[in-house]
């Protein structure tokens, strides 16, 4: 009955919409001995996973902490914890991750209404607004800030606006954004943000990080029916996280050592420079693909540096190139997720992926199969309009 | 703004309630290159993994997957997939984890009967019997196999038995017995069996085994109402685990790995092979014990061999004792949950902790321990009484 490990896995370029490539420190981090849940030296990782959480997310919210579970798991607990029977929610959506927002909402028993973009372009703020006048008295509004389906970006100030000045929580999805271009939870005033590992942090998945304004964590504990879910149940989250150190869960110990060590590679390398990094590299990105003489496909000037839409051409075919990019030259990228499936592709800059290396590997193994496909894609354009970017 | 790591966390020997310590290869295999969640080499892993889950928990069940969460987040999944708004379920309860499963069915909408037996003996099968005659139509029995708050194994087989009889569904928690005590879920009969990654299969925490029977599936793809959760729910989780592939979360790909080499090492152990391990060790550190002076907390007869319940002597100090272990010997054991807090120590050789090295270490350390609290404990006696069961 001997059973001889099979476990090979290849080495990926990954320039999907996430998992990113994990710094090595990272996966080495994973392999350090595990530690009881309430060890004392796993307390101080987690006080320490707490505090870089809070620089990172750029706020002062004492309820700081990340869920064990993927990037889901963060959004589930977000939504599910604010939201009681009978509550009104108000969700923008623009692409796949808004929808589940509101259907999570829906689970908890809120009364949903959606305000629907084009998916590519932004929440429309004017379209919101209007809707929570409609709505009475609304709880929750929710975005997602780096829609991850579409690759468009919601600006947040406007909404945090909307919502205070309706007397609403503001819930934001961070999961793409966090770590690759600016999040500022108490600059914006936003009450309950979210995102994942396995994006702009370079972690592998498996742990997401929460934060709540404490009007949201009042609410929280204002609640008259308990959550929904018992695992994701803040309450019981922040008893374990806090000096109370209540057991609820076994915290997935390796996944914390590697958020741990993710969070250090953030701050050692600086909030602005890793934005500016990942602005750089998405900008030379789609301009190379531009002068590949592709079309992007979300709205100009809400473009994401970290992930970017592009149209496939008429008479390429979509599996055929994927699988290409994947079997030839080892690089991921992503498919059109919903509405968008077979029409788009969606290609990550995410954390350790964005590199310039990248960027112009991509650009020429791209070029080179819509050649072969027949479609005319100018390489050398597109590598000199980059490498312009990529310079500046 | 440069930050030094510091995650140096010290080696223990891990003999509490979990995480038990992991092999070298699953620690090593969750530095393998990280792989996009639908590449074909990542969903190859995702087979294997389901193949050797099932030949681990001994089922042919179609649904068998891992959660993407720690142990709770199979009961969580196990218990509010199957208990819709107004099902009645009884709960057989002689520990912690029997009430955490009553209060997520409570939270699902299950109207449930607790049937209490005394922490430290089996649930009590008769008992059980007649409040299910008494509830009426049950939905849902659900029993801990190894309850990890007092070491107590309660035998499935009059459960399943009693739950064919009532037309009643059996759901089975095996976070502590998987891969160290028998759990055979065809065998029994069981309809929802969950595990966790981190006490016997020796894995870090962060992945539940799940299985549900055919009759299961069916009650759960026949509900009337959404699942409470989204994150767990097990319709949208098979759907990514089967053929369907369709998109829900983004695979804990490093935890995957991790599961897959411990599986891999307890089917290259053989199931009988191990089993017998943990017994031989568990009963020769329970020999051991008695041999010290202590009294065995569980009820003879139905003691755990992976995990040890101790009641604590007059006059000893339990933070003391268990302060010294880990600061001064490098070696974790668990204090008592819930109503046994403070009364009980609670000793785990789960998984690669199960060594006739850690029975030995663990005697001798706290034999010394308690005769500095002027406890007289026999070590020459333990060891003796010890090593002739490791003898046999």
């Amino acid at each position: 009955m001997a059973t001889t490990s099979s476990l090979q896995p290849p080495t990926r370029v990954l320039m999907g919409p996430g998992p990113s490539g994990a710094n090595p420190r990272v996966l080495a981090a994973m392999t350090k001995p595990l530690l009881g849940h309430l060890d004392p030296d796993f307390l101080r990782v987690m006080d320490r996973c707490r505090e870089m959480l809070r620089r990172v997310m750029v706020t002062e919210n004492q309820v700081t902490l990340a869920t064990p579970g993927t990037g889901t798991s963060g959004m589930e607990a977000g939504v599910m914890n604010v939201v009681e029977p009978g509550d009104r929610v108000v969700v923008g959506i623009c692409g796949y991750f808004g929808e589940r927002i509101a259907q999570m909402a829906e689970r908890a028993g809120g009364v949903v209404t959606r305000v629907q973009s084009p998916w590519g372009e932004p929440v429309d703020a004017a379209a919101v607004e209007a809707a929570i006048r409609a709505a009475g008295k609304v709880k929750l509004l929710a975005i997602v800030h780096a829609e991850t389906s579409t690759g468009a970006e919601t600006p947040v100030e406007p909404f945090a606006r909307i919502a205070r000045e309706a007397g609403a929580l503001l819930l934001v999805d961070c999961v793409t954004s966090l770590g690759g271009v600016p999040v500022r939870v108490d600059d914006w005033g936003a009450d309950v943000v979210y995102s994942g590992t396995q994006k702009c942090l370079s972690a592998p998945p498996g742990a997401a990080p929460i934060t709540l304004s404490a009007r949201a964590w009042e609410a929280v504990r204002a609640r008259e029916t308990p959550v929904n879910t018992w695992y994701l149940d803040l309450g019981l989250l922040e008893a374990y996280w806090d000096e109370r150190r209540v057991y609820h869960h076994t915290a997935p110990i390796s996944m914390v050592y590697a958020l741990h060590e993710a969070l250090a590679l953030v701050l050692e390398e600086g909030l602005e420079a890793r934005w500016a990094r990942h602005e750089r590299n998405g900008r030379a990105l789609q301009a190379g693909l531009e002068a590949l003489g592709l079309t992007l496909h979300a709205q100009a000037g809400y473009r994401l540096p970290v992930l970017t839409t592009v149209r496939i051409p008429e008479g390429v075919e979509d599996a055929a190139v994927r699988g290409a990019l994947l079997n030839r030259f080892g690089i991921e990228i992503g498919g059109g997720l919903g509405e968008l499936r077979g029409r788009v592709w969606r290609i990550g800059l995410m954390g350790e992926s964005s590199t310039a290396g990248n960027v112009l590997l991509l650009l020429n193994a791209l070029g080179r199969l819509l050649r072969e496909q027949g479609f005319p894609a100018d390489i050398r354009a597109a590598v000199s309009a980059a490498s312009e970017r990529l310079r500046s």
